[in-house]
């Protein structure tokens, strides 16, 4: 975004505010080290008053006092709120809930990105901005829309049905085609014509999978037309070198693809004081509290290693209608942005220089609170960014991991589809974070495409690939590849059940994998609640096997696969829970199970997987260990999301990036310290 | 359904399958002593794929090889899941939510029954099939629709207002009558016309009981309608002996009225398997887990002594939207099929020969599972036919039972619109079943209607009617009649407290029963929180009092009632619980409160209700005991539901009829063993 | 209402029941010392049983039989509950849900007070009823509607739309400044023109709070518009002398302006019982279970010092759909009764005669039971209304409280759409009521609004201003005078944080009040969880501080404010958590954090607040104690709301109205009991 130097800015609302204000806020701004700002996500009004009149004195103004003082700006297309005046005139660009209640104005996605209307709308507005302030000198890059499918990731109008039919079209080219695909013989479904499907609507049970599968697919096309849609138009105009973005990171979108298409970075919007808030019972099934946001910025990475976080706290969560968030304590504004840079973040840009005094996110703060005074917030701001001077020399770095989580889209989206890959998939996704973050073991997420080869594996020591339940042959020759040529990967229970479509399979389990695997599922079962507690064991070690079982034995004729640990109890004790197998210069390990924090420590002794850092560092568990390299140097971050000082031991001598001293032994982590050493 | 002799069957998909499985499929069924199959009930498409047209080409091909290879087949009317033309082209047949939200194509039942051009549509196809298939050769029997109020059990589509407005002319004849009714001078609900009328609509505050008690008439009397429009055509077209019946049991249908008007046979869905689903909230509340199918399956017994079980669980519960259950326990098929036959039923097909593996039930297990292997659940079924054979001769036998548990529709309908009635309907139905079960005192249900008499209850010793809170003049009649000749009856609290329009009578309780059962309540509550234990004695016994209490007292000239227990605690303290009433050489106990398991244990000492098997065998707690009998013959069935062994000891030599062995004293039961004894 | 002398009365339904019951009903009324009835308020369609057309017949009789027997009647306006015939003709009068989904016949309330329709028919059927009984000797006052804004209280129909245009136009003139007041750049929400807005919708988002709260206060405009709309045209016809009321106190209804602009006199509903009944959750927030209503009857004295219950709890609370209530134990009938009494009611009117034998409240029980016999809760009212005669002369007293509860509609309605402001206000104000009623502190409800002045405030000693969120110039000027001229002012957190239109203002907390408090608020908080337990202390007293934290500083130049207590914990450990100012004669105190009982009980000690009673007797915590005085004389009433017996002691010799003894020393409440003594 930004080469080889760390940037910090802030989001700014030059709306929300006494002009008069302006000229201090900016000079408060550089003052603490913020030379970058965005602006104008929700300023559409600001642009078009009325429809077809265009207007741009404000934000002119503003601008023009911006690279006066030296201010940088992203600025960004207005899309993701439209104005009144044009919902009103045209209430087809409104989106409806699955009955065909449409949202109104007032909020924010209430609009359907496959309105023809709306898109119309959109790209002239795109177009506008970009002639008028494509040149403009403060302007560095631009921003598409906000956050896509945020409120709300299903749409429901009329032309997202219009559009499915389309979709369908392109990709099943007739009818017969899409029945056998949608499966509808089962409970007499099968359409005459396209005409006749529409999105997703109320039934009295359950939807049929595969259309839902195919639905979500089409939501992500939608979003990435749309994007494409004004990535292209701005593209045509804007100053070269200015960069295109958008920023967000949520459901039914292949992100991977969108950037790839549309955008020169991603930027993502971080905020782990979720996992502070009043309202815990959304938060408690997900372990580590705000360090579990790594995982988020490790999703982050796989679509670009180098990214930007648009929105970095810097203020307690609050929603004037629902939601109550503590404030960051001292320290952790400036923890949770080192965790942005620890995992691959080049610009971070607090969210938002000033705490609103109206609308529903006025107790969103940001770095001012409603008082406009300085306050720790803003010196913890400064300071940040004076730490960011002194390891500039990380930035463009790259993040150190063996171990690979191989996910895909497909398999994602099924698990909003089908609650048994959900239950499973929830549980080891879960775990296998739990596991690596505490155990030292930083694993890269890779999401398997059709460009994935691999090469693109065999970067790494271990593939992990929870729950490939839908699965196909081209990938099933990737993953040969990759094992054959010294990989060593680990698939769970349910494993190639189901082809792309959905369908289950009519083969022994793991389906097209059990070429890889060795293995042959001779029936599965979740764990019954009489079988509470089960495991199974090698003679030396136990592993845990909750939740969902299968019940392994070694594929006919497999001589190279063996049965590695045998269930310990209930009808099936005895039985294999775990085939090893050896495909030339690698190995496959198939657990007939879902994966927990303790039969992952049990497996990785196994496989002898271990923390990435154990010879730089011993680190507690409480503490996050990040290696970074960059040519021959590496970089250890430690980080301590605890209210308690904790110790690690260096064992080797390194430089303090911050302090400057060299270091080694026994080193203090304050409460949410976080430190940089050179090794 | 099969003179004297048990069938095994399953239930088929051709339309799902490459008709290259058909042979083998058929040949394997036979393999293992499935001779019947239910096919097409979701399978309109495959008849009349579009409008007017009919092929029968793909059934015919299908039937053809059955025929040939001597498999006999249940035809089904398609009509539960109509084509998406049909809904598309005319969607008033679709039925809506409260609000009038339609359920669109894409599930199950989202049709209407009353719709005038569905039943048109329905109609034509059902003649179409029963003149095509009616005399076909395999075919022995049909199933209209499938699973009537499954899914869905209220409908409020406009032409389930239009039949309502029929339905309620045909019964008050004029609207001054209905306003009685349903006392509509309260809240100002006066109709001026049936045309102002609709079915039950959003309003603010709780419905008018008296129209929802009418509503849920409506809905059972909209049902028989469909039902017997179905019935008469293919009554009319199909061979004679060929059978016709429906299956599952769900809400606001009156079955047992059902299967008089148009059925042969009345079939249920067995699926004890929903106790073990790992959403187990909705299960909590009911004891006993998959024992307590036999509470189902009596009621079963209620409408057809000798039914059939259409679908038996084979495998795992699951849908893809969010269903999830465990495999079946090696045995447990087994287990769930004889409970079924030990309760009456001569038919049992199991659902379904292989799973699906394509749409929303692809989780729902059938006997083969996705990989079409030969598995454990397979050789349990051909296992399960072997021992049919051997306890032929209990086919047709007779169910033991000593004591009723009566009931009616009335009654069944109105806990649906008042929550007192349901709270004491719930805790006491619960309870009896949990009782008798567990100290083998097997009841039949007696559904009350205008063709009861007073020799349809001497068949018992005791009939308990725990709630009748409607009650006639005519039924009071029946009642006192079953009492003078020596009957004896056992009623809870708010007996005879309604009429049956719903209205509360303005008589002391409990109400026109007063005359049976001597009692006059004084005063009633539900037991207040700082009462919460209270129980009443006799001095020898103590009898809890949960939930509701009636201050009970002898009707004034009462001679030969007396109280027979009283409060122990609160404000009510010493007053009585429980009045005794002889009646001629009969007795009535009237128990002011619900009926828990404590204190029917109680009351069954002191009315001297016994085990019935207690001549016969020590048969623990854990064990469920049958007793059927055919002229002079009587047959013990044991059934054991535990996860461990339970023993039970014969008091008199007995065949075992899967052994052929002799047997007395100590026997054992592995878990899930079932044993049939011929005493 | 009546003047110095309590009266006694009942609901009654004469189109519920047989005319032949109409002369007994009378008699056992009269003889039990019932004077009063109030009649008609579901009974439209028995004067305009069809459009236009009037009949008066039926109440024409039944008002002769009072006439003649000297039974006097309220009568009602009977706009809750429209005709079938006018709903369905004219359906714009239905009021919707948030999505437009209409409510429909067969409720209460399904109306919209907006509909300019419904209106109209209003007027006519008021005019109608005032014109034919305005005069009727039997008619000494007059109801209008029932309960407003039970059942529903947010309104989404067309007419409201329309209305609540207007109700904008006229407060903001021009949309410029509608857009400034609801801060419409945030979010790009600005409108062109007033017909932009709706009434709020559904959106995918929290909602715009100023808006919100606009919404809110148009619904209040809505109701008083409706009700003077009655008023006016009653007033013009009925009888100088009769009273015009209303009954009920439910949420968005400014009840003291309504009351000043139609009413002559205020009354309240009162059912205690609703903390026994069944589903306890909704109940369980709420401490001291039913004798929390003495909270509700203090909110009603504020409207109207000497009130009337219009329904007086007789029987058990019961809706057939969804509502289960114990039976009001032997003496609680009185105990409520008494506590109406104790806190200002001079008329009780039991709700309600007989229990419904038909309707959707026919479990919700009057004094008679379905069986229409003489009970105890007759008995009861028998000899209430006879201890009623015995404590005549306290009729028209003053209610004693050195304690004001300072609120206002603002900040009340805020809680709406702020969560913040509720989270706090639901702590602090259940704090208060328990605190003070535990430690007989009684207090008096005083509603802030334009003509609130520093006289009505100096009646107290004391004022509590909890969280006075929203605050102007205005109050703030009222409430400096209360403490210059003596007053003791306590507020909490988040005070003076807003304006009116509810922004957050750019100022140090607590805003406008910091020329009062001369605090500082350096920043605020949430309690992070790891900070659970917070305290502050002063050296002597320790005050807990649970859920919302400010830090608080003495503001710069304020002389006279200290720092009264230090917090004791977390990273703000010694920073003040309380301010005190002196403010020439007066003092004010600033609470960082919300009220609990803990935090009350030291912040009392060190303001020397003390029992209200405590010269005159002690009285236990289990006991309210509420004093009143008349002149010279003073009254104490002792209320046990116990089940089991409690003692107090008398400092004073006293006489017991009940008993005419003189009495001194300990005195014995039975459980239940009401003692009343002239001092």
């Amino acid at each position: 975004m930004f080469k080889d130097k760390y940037v910090m800015g802030t989001c700014y609302y030059p709306e929300h505010w006494d002009r008069e204000l302006w000229d201090s806020d900016i000079d408060r701004m550089l003052d603490c080290g913020i030379s970058v700002i965005r602006i104008a996500e929700f300023a559409w009004n600001f642009f078009e008053p009325e429809e077809g009149v265009y207007t741009f004195d404000f934000f002119d103004d503003f601008l023009r006092l911006c690279e006066k003082k030296g201010m940088k700006v992203i600025m960004c297309t207005p899309t993701a709120t439209p104005p009144a005046w044009l919902t009103g005139k045209y209430p087809e660009v409104l989106t409806s809930d699955i009955d065909g209640n449409k949202y109104k104005h007032g909020g924010r996605r209430h609009y359907n990105y496959n309105s023809e209307t709306y898109r119309r709308f959109c790209s002239v507005i795109t177009e506008k901005l970009a002639l008028h302030y494509g040149d403009h000198k403060a302007v560095i890059g631009w921003q598409i829309d906000n956050e896509f499918n945020c409120e709300l990731d299903e749409f429901y109008s009329e032309a997202d049905t219009r559009a499915f039919r389309i979709f369908l079209k392109e990709k099943y080219k007739t009818i017969d085609e899409l029945n056998r695909a949608w499966g509808t013989s089962f409970w007499n479904q099968t359409y005459n014509d396209f005409e006749e499907i529409s999105v997703p609507a109320r039934i009295p049970t359950a939807h049929n999978p595969h259309q839902m599968l195919d639905y979500h697919r089409f939501i992500s096309g939608s979003v990435l037309s749309f994007c494409k849609l004004q990535s292209d138009i701005l593209r045509e105009h804007i100053r070269p070198g200015a960069f295109i973005t958008t920023n967000g990171m949520f459901g039914y979108i292949d992100n991977h693809r969108m950037t790839g298409e549309s955008l020169d970075v991603y930027t993502y919007d971080s905020y782990p004081s979720f996992a502070f808030g009043l309202k815990k019972e959304s938060w408690v099934p997900k372990g580590l509290k705000d360090r579990h946001w790594s995982r988020n910025l490790t999703e982050v990475r796989s679509i670009c290693p180098h990214f930007g976080i648009m929105e970095q706290q810097s203020g307690a969560n609050g929603s004037v209608g629902g939601m109550e968030g503590p404030a960051p304590r001292p320290g952790q504004l400036t923890l949770w942005a080192m965790q942005s840079v620890a995992h691959g973040a080049d610009y971070i840009s607090f969210f938002r220089w000033r705490t609103a005094c109206f609308g529903a996110e006025m107790y969103w703060h940001g770095i001012l609170d409603h008082d406009n005074r300085d306050n720790r917030k803003i010196s913890e701001v400064k300071s940040f960014h004076e730490k960011l001077q002194k390891i500039n020399e990380i930035c463009g770095s790259d993040f150190e991991a063996e171990l690979a989580y191989l996910t895909d889209y497909d398999n994602e989206w099924d698990t909003a589809d089908d609650i048994w890959h959900k239950d499973l998939n929830d549980v080891s996704s879960e775990s296998i974070f739990l596991f690596t973050q505490k155990n030292h073991i930083p694993y890269d997420y890779v999401f398997f495409n059709d460009k994935t080869g691999a090469e693109d594996l065999l970067r790494y020591k271990y593939v992990i690939y929870p729950h490939p339940v839908l699965m196909d042959e081209k990938r099933t020759e990737v993953l040969y590849e990759y094992v054959r040529r010294g990989g060593i990967l680990i698939v769970g229970a349910m494993s190639g059940a189901k082809d792309l479509r959905g369908h289950c399979v009519m083969k022994p389990g793991p389906g097209l994998l059990s070429k890889l695997t060795g293995s042959d599922v001779k029936e599965s079962t979740f764990v019954h609640e009489n079988d509470e507690g089960m495991t199974a064991s090698d003679g030396k070690r136990v592993f845990d096997m909750p939740l969902y079982n299968e019940i392994l034995t070694v594929k006919e004729g497999e001589e190279n696969a063996l049965k590695a640990a045998f269930y310990d109890s209930g009808y099936y004790k005895g039985e294999a829970a775990l085939i090893e197998n050896s495909v030339e210069k690698g190995k496959v390990y198939h657990l007939g199970g879902v994966f927990s924090e303790e039969n992952l420590k049990t497996l990785s002794e196994l496989i002898g997987m271990k923390s990435l850092t154990e010879d730089i560092a011993e680190v507690p568990e409480d503490i996050e260990a990040v290696l970074r390299s960059k040519g021959e140097k590496k970089y250890l971050f430690l980080l301590n999301y605890m209210f308690e000082p904790e110790f690690a031991v260096l064992k080797c001598e390194a430089e303090d990036l911050f302090t400057g001293e060299r270091v080694s032994g026994r080193v203090e982590m304050k409460p949410f310290e976080v430190r940089v050493f050179k090794l």
